[in-house]
């Protein structure tokens, strides 16, 4: 099951609703299981910054069908996975990038970015689930 | 005056509107003055190649303050401006990207593909005045 | 407001005084809030070396809105924020990159690269107030 | 000999005085004899779209030490030079971009993008001759 435009726009109203929540301005993107994006929003204020780090962590996330913190564990200097952050046009390991769940299934990729990573981790967790 | 994450939101939903009437699914892209993406949305089975052409005609469109099929007027063989087509990271010349205004300001520029040049166009004029 | 042409060349004129006074020939690159260059300035015997890295400064600083040094707090390794680097087309974490202010205002970014971190920073910061 | 600072703002005033008179707003880049830029300044309300092409301009004139336009005379369909236009990471035949003489010697190049290409060419003459 794929994920349609009228889900992904929920799932970025739910993300924005968070975000303003804990005022935090964030660039919330929604990528298919293959990666490809299907939704954009960057809210009032956000970072410039935040646009290519939301997309790179969704995109992240989409690749190894797991969270980007998750991700990152591999990109330690202990995991001596050499490299690998510059594979895939380029990776991030932190917080703020996850796959949105229906059920057991993944129907998409999150990427949110504009806070801390724990503030965008919060943010994004509130589009986690369908 | 910049337009803000509801304008976005609300051009997009015309534009969306618009297309589904003529049934043609499209991406939509809307950037900012300076070319930075403010929303993007993928309608439900809009052809993959759409994405990177509907932001490559909104950028278009915001580098030259104009229509792209005003803008492909010098990429014609005709006009001789070699090499233009490469400059910017890639531009395109094809109806589809255009600004929107408000009043006589422009406030963004828009994206639209997934149909013939002709319809992309059509649906975008749907979100062209705010 | 945005910064006009006139007010940058005063900024590079401001910075490239100070950096003769310590006599450190450097680069100095004027950008407006959305990342776009508006003057550029590469003074007599600078580094070759020194026209990217005083372009990814002011980029950085226009990216996240703050001095560049700031933004490499994020960038260390106990931070975490794997691959955060190679974001936006790669980024800079050191001293020389800065928002210029009117009041309360900030109407552009400058960076500048040509000698230490330090002395790049000292530089910089005679332009960083209009 | 190569161009200083002061003869490369020198240069730079001139070609906007003739902007100014012709009340075109361009884009003006110096690069030096190697090709490393010297001075760049985008004048106010130039097109965004100008910076990338009056860069590209300059570069193309440094590579091959020549007028743009005559560089274009390469890339016609008739030359048959295929690809040519892809080479150099992009290069540009129309014209804008010229070298700067000082008597016989070329002592820079410059590029001058946002108008028509002849009125680019006309205000870009302002600076040729040192």
């Amino acid at each position: 099951m794929e994920i349609t435009a009228e889900q992904s726009l929920l799932i970025i109203q739910r993300i924005a609703a968070k975000a303003r929540e804990i005022k935090i301005p964030v660039t919330i993107v929604v990528v298919d299981t293959a990666g490809h994006i299907k939704s954009l929003q960057r809210m009032d204020d956000a970072l410039l910054g935040s646009i290519d780090i939301a997309m790179a962590k969704a995109k992240t996330a989409m690749l190894f069908r797991n969270n980007t913190e998750s991700v990152g564990e591999w990109f330690t200097p202990d995991a001596k996975n050499y490299g690998i952050m510059n594979t895939n046009g380029g990776v991030v390991g932190f917080k703020g990038g996850m796959p949105v769940r229906s059920g057991d299934q993944i129907i998409a990729y999150i990427g949110v970015s504009g806070g801390t990573s724990d503030q965008d981790f919060e943010i994004a967790s509130a589009g986690s689930k369908f």
